[in-house]
């Protein structure tokens, strides 16, 4: 399958790698808005400019768009449904009706394929909800996330002033995850969940203890939560905060029996070093089985819960029951 | 959906629990091959000799097969597929593809559809597996079974002379678990990964120390692993040992990166009180995707890695979409 990327951040970078890696997929070009002299693949792919895109209509197979949700997406995936198969992995999860209706739409009359919301939340995570909900459906539900980088969070520390540079990692709390593995089903409050660790770089001269009181007391996002606030140089947070790691727990805990006397906990439990190498990963097997539906000539909007786990394998129908069943 | 049970063992009273708890699902009757005046199902439902069966077809959306996979799927569920839908739980892993060759051919013949090796391990773990190796291909898988009865073992040991009762429970080794989930991809030999800890009741007067020998000394069952031989009485047995718990670990991990300097971990993990109606959760979720690919057409023998995981769901695509994606 021939496959381009649209957007070359972190994620889009991601998909460079992992496409080099599936033994499946080429990739044939990157496609940016900005001046593609300014972009430098890891690996020697033309960087096109995106107007040029429809150039490139018959040659690609899927096209991966690696924008981000705020404000990338919304916009970007119903338009270009219109000419290519696409791949997203739009996230915010209040939008996800509304931009699912656009792409379906967009891709039904251009009898194109999409698959929207891929990555591990929205994606995998998602996927083990809905497996675990209908196979225990008297049960309860808990997501956790982290120990990882929340950009959202790191943002908002970035625009108080005073503010230099930030990191903030969400940290799920241990008490809360040992209640739900054990089965105790507790009522947790956001802030019963997770805790939030801030690392801050503040310019020279700037007001600590205001900075820090900016940050404990904003509303949503760290107002309901622990927060503790670190104050580092740049130096450090160079040196110790510059990965991307993330990861986080689904937890479905259920009952059986005629009066509901035998406990069952399915947890899915990831940890990743770098948050958009995995999201890629993810993207990419997408794309594979996007791929081999669009020959059968399915269109429209898809998500992760409409794709038989079969279609996102290299391996034949044949090796996969004899190997991995 | 209507549906019926064939053979009321430990499966088939777990899929009696479930078919009642789903919203969507009736249970139509309960075939067996015994006296049916024998058999006492929990709920009012008719029980039927299996020879019955044909008189029933046109009934019946799916017949859930509730048989052992050493000698009573392997002739049942192709035979059984030339006049329903039908759904086992064969888990003889090495045995799969010469039994889904003759189920496929006898449900192509007949315009029916059928899923074998539904559960969860083949079943959810075989899903894991697959997820799991699409996107990260680069790396390795580790199954770890437990804390959970063996049954295969346990019959094992009560062949011996001298062996009134017995349960033999299979528990992962906790060393082997941590290494596994740091990353460090070790090579784990069986005897590595999992211990066998047997309870044993004996007749009156055997000689405990030849029993404990031969348990110990048995080859492929034991002679590989570190077990333990406790005896304890008949009341002791039933009072502890009744229960039918089982789970274990999915684990894969991988790198990604230019130079795979970025480690990942997923792992997909079961705690359950109770074998049998877990399983029973996992077949009925199934046989649900099952009716509705029959009614779209679709015929043949299929595994869980053909099902698209929102057929599994009672809930409708808009609400997996705006409540689980």
């Amino acid at each position: 399958m021939k496959i381009a990327i649209y957007g070359y951040g972190n994620l889009g970078k991601g998909v460079e790698c992992a496409v080099t890696a599936a033994p499946d997929a080429e990739l044939i070009g990157i496609f940016t808005r900005r001046d593609p002299s300014a972009v430098t693949p890891h690996t020697p792919v033309p960087v096109y400019p995106a107007g040029d895109l429809p150039l490139y209509k018959d040659r690609i197979d899927v096209l991966i768009l690696c924008g981000g949700s705020a404000t990338d997406l919304p916009g970007m995936t119903p338009v270009l449904a219109e000419q290519f198969n696409v791949l997203d992995s739009f996230d915010t999860h209040a939008s996800i009706p509304a931009h699912f209706a656009r792409v379906d739409q967009a891709a039904k009359n251009s009898g194109h394929i999409a698959l929207i919301s891929a990555g591990w939340d929205p994606g995998m995570f998602s996927l083990n909800r809905l497996y675990a909900s209908a196979i225990l459906p008297d049960g309860c539900d808990y997501t956790f996330w982290g120990k990882g980088i929340s950009q959202g969070h790191s943002d908002a520390i970035r625009r108080i002033k005073g503010v230099k540079d930030a990191r903030q990692y969400t940290i799920p709390i241990r008490e809360a995850l040992d209640r739900v593995r054990a089965g105790e089903n507790p009522v947790l409050s956001a802030g019963e969940k997770h805790l939030r660790e801030c690392y801050v770089v503040a310019e020279e001269g700037a007001d600590l203890a205001r900075i820090e009181n900016e940050i404990k007391t904003m509303p949503h996002y760290f107002d309901e939560y622990t927060t503790t606030v670190t104050f580092i140089t740049e130096e450090e947070l160079r040196r110790d905060h510059s990965g991307m790691p993330h990861g986080g727990s689904v937890i479905r805990t259920g009952r059986t029996g005629w009066n509901g006397e035998h406990k069952h906990t399915i947890e899915y439990q990831l940890n990743l070093d770098s948050n958009p190498e995995f999201t890629a990963g993810v993207l990419v097997a997408f794309a594979r089985a996007l791929d081999r539906m669009a020959r059968r000539g399915v269109t429209g909007c898809l998500t992760v819960f409409d794709i038989a786990p079969a279609d996102l394998s290299p391996l034949s129908p044949e090796e996969l029951r004899a190997k991995m069943l």
